[in-house]
């Protein structure tokens, strides 16, 4: 096999597209500031329990294994950031009021998660700690939503969930785990006749209601219908009337419901939702509400908030032209370094001709060229441009 | 163990020094930008063949190793980026002529670099492709100058080498691999006895002539005095005034040599330079040329470039004031809402204060707020402030 073929699934960036990210995770960090959220940068290394406690199986699947030459202790490779942070505000700040953090970075996954998708997703998220009240989770919300708009994405859809519906109708039932992930892999795939054999010995209040999540999705009439159908699941009026509360704060969005959805790591514990735009496979953005994700490091704080991969963010927004450079000779001169280094501190590139490649078409399209014009340094105008 | 103790020489980024980071990765990336590199983002795992072939033994030690689930193949976590970038130029854009790229990511390594180096580096770099003269040695002196300029890092000195003044004296010195790390070694801790020991038996040109480099650092004066000391040996006059033509363009730095100075990866091929500044315990940039690095990816080309590591360039500066941030009350309704939207859009931090953390000091330094004065939303000097 060649040098130079790479695994599956991971991929250079190349110029156009690394530019282009690069602007993605600049506005995505202003727009993150602008809401008041720090910024930290988490290691790609951890001790293995710190990264894998308590966030379940498909996340622990997910992560690449390594032995620290230094310990001899496992490690792993962040495949989600999320923990990380919990761990963060719990120990390191540990502040008691709210801390909004954000970070973004590579993250790193054994195996795709969709048929087309990398094995190193790059993550941008925001997190807020210490406030269990609806206002944080709408502020993840407006704020996701004006990280898509800082990505001139439009045509927005938000799908919104809450893992405690389900929750909720299997509490008190007995459950083997090897049962319990297929009752949510058969709600997800909407499987009637497997979620049927799954529960036929449920009570039948949870057997009843989890058949009606099937149908419950949909746009806000779902909520009523919820209502109705769930009526007697102690704590099921409460979530759906939060959810009424969320999606009526969203503005110039379509807001749709499945309280089927249990997609995504294991740690959500509230409200949820995805984001998603018209051409893109899967969600743009996951993100909820997840409280008990720092009890691991003894601080069981309150917590909302999203993550999503700029790298498919940059595959759905259009691409933008890079700004055109300037030519200019290599010379030795004083005056010509002076000129150059001028542009160049107002922002403009400027590329030297190196000696004997004068006849090479740049890879960065140059629209203009530094000439000398009766003992001055200009910059003209290529002809033929 | 707690879960949150971290693996050592493993570190998280705090916020006031992860924005710091952050500035100083726009200010680097947006330096090379503006001479015409362009940004490439190479994957954190490759096969490892990719990764290693010819770079020598100290970046295979360094290099952290995984079996690919998808392949049963090894994968390396990059240590350094240098090979990875010459794989893209030699591969997947192929051009002819000039190619000038840079790169920004994080680097893994097994073990520490010096006692209380990081083993996850921030590395940046810029590499330029396709051009044997000495002005692109120029080129990479001047952006890795510059780059430190944009970082408001003062007082540079630069230390220039040349692997091939070594390898001219070892030229038809027939040795075992571990006889020529051992004269590295000797020449780079400068031990004469040592050296004297190693070189007993070698041509009294090659003996005398790798004694004499011991001597051989300092100010320009170095340079007259290599040219004496090594007057007979082939292709060492052209080395040294290949030096002193690079060193005559470099403006407002100390310019020193060590001849013996082979520090760093193996991939070296000809001039060689480290920056260093007082109060860093070791060279912030290494660089210099690497003609031979992409000849495993079937393109030989000459190249040059530089790499620096940002969370040690973090440690080096001054630090940076946060810029001090608007409190806003959190409201449903909707002039407040827009209030804060337009703040933000002028690039202002607002932070709303959630219901029931009024008296929580924010973790952001807010010196404002905004308030509602005769039904209009206001900012105000916070009093006491």
């Amino acid at each position: 096999m060649s040098a130079w073929v790479l695994p599956d699934h991971i991929a250079d960036v190349l110029p156009s597209e690394a530019r282009h990210i690069e602007e993605l995770r600049r506005g995505l960090l202003d727009t993150a500031r602008s809401y008041g959220y720090e910024l930290v940068m988490p290691p790609l290394l951890e001790h293995l329990e710190s990264l894998l406690t308590g966030t379940g199986e498909a996340l622990d699947l997910q992560t690449f294994k390594l032995v620290d030459q230094l310990s001899g202790r496992s490690l792993g490779l962040r495949a989600d950031t999320t923990q990380q942070v919990a761990r963060i505000d719990a120990h390191l700040l540990n502040r008691r009021g709210i801390t909004r953090l954000c970070y973004c970075g590579p993250v790193l996954h054994t195996r795709p998660d969709r048929p087309r998708a990398t094995r190193e997703p790059l993550q941008f998220g925001a997190e807020i700690y210490g406030h269990a009240g609806l206002e944080a989770d709408l502020e993840s919300l407006l704020l996701a939503l004006a990280c898509l708009r800082s990505a001139q994405v439009e045509n927005v859809s938000v799908d919104m969930a809450d893992v405690r519906v389900v929750r909720s109708l299997l509490a008190g039932v007995v459950l083997e785990a090897p049962v319990l992930h297929a009752v949510h892999a058969a709600l997800a795939s909407k499987d009637a006749s497997e979620l049927a054999r799954l529960t036929r010995e449920f009570p039948a209040a949870s057997r009843d209601g989890l058949m009606a999540l099937l149908q419950l999705y949909g746009d806000a009439s779902v909520l009523d219908e919820a209502g109705k159908a769930l009526a007697g699941v102690p704590g099921v009026a409460e979530v759906l009337a939060h959810l009424k509360w969320l999606a009526a704060r969203l503005e110039g969005v379509n807001v749709t419901f499945d309280l089927a959805d249990l997609r995504g790591y294991g740690y959500y514990s509230g409200t949820r939702f995805a984001m998603y735009v018209p051409g893109a496979s899967d969600a743009l953005v996951r993100g909820g509400r997840y409280d008990e994700v720092g009890a691991v490091f003894g601080r069981n704080r309150p917590a909302a908030g999203f993550s999503l991969d700029i790298k498919q963010l940059v595959s759905v927004v259009p691409t933008r032209a890079l700004k055109a450079a300037i030519r200019a000779p290599w010379g030795d001169a004083q005056d010509v370094g002076a000129a150059i280094a001028a542009l160049r501190q107002q922002g403009e590139t400027v590329v030297c001709v190196l000696p004997g490649h004068e006849s090479e078409v740049d890879e960065f399209h140059c629209d203009r060229e530094l000439v000398q014009v009766a003992g001055q340094w200009v910059v003209q105008a290529i002809s033929g441009n």
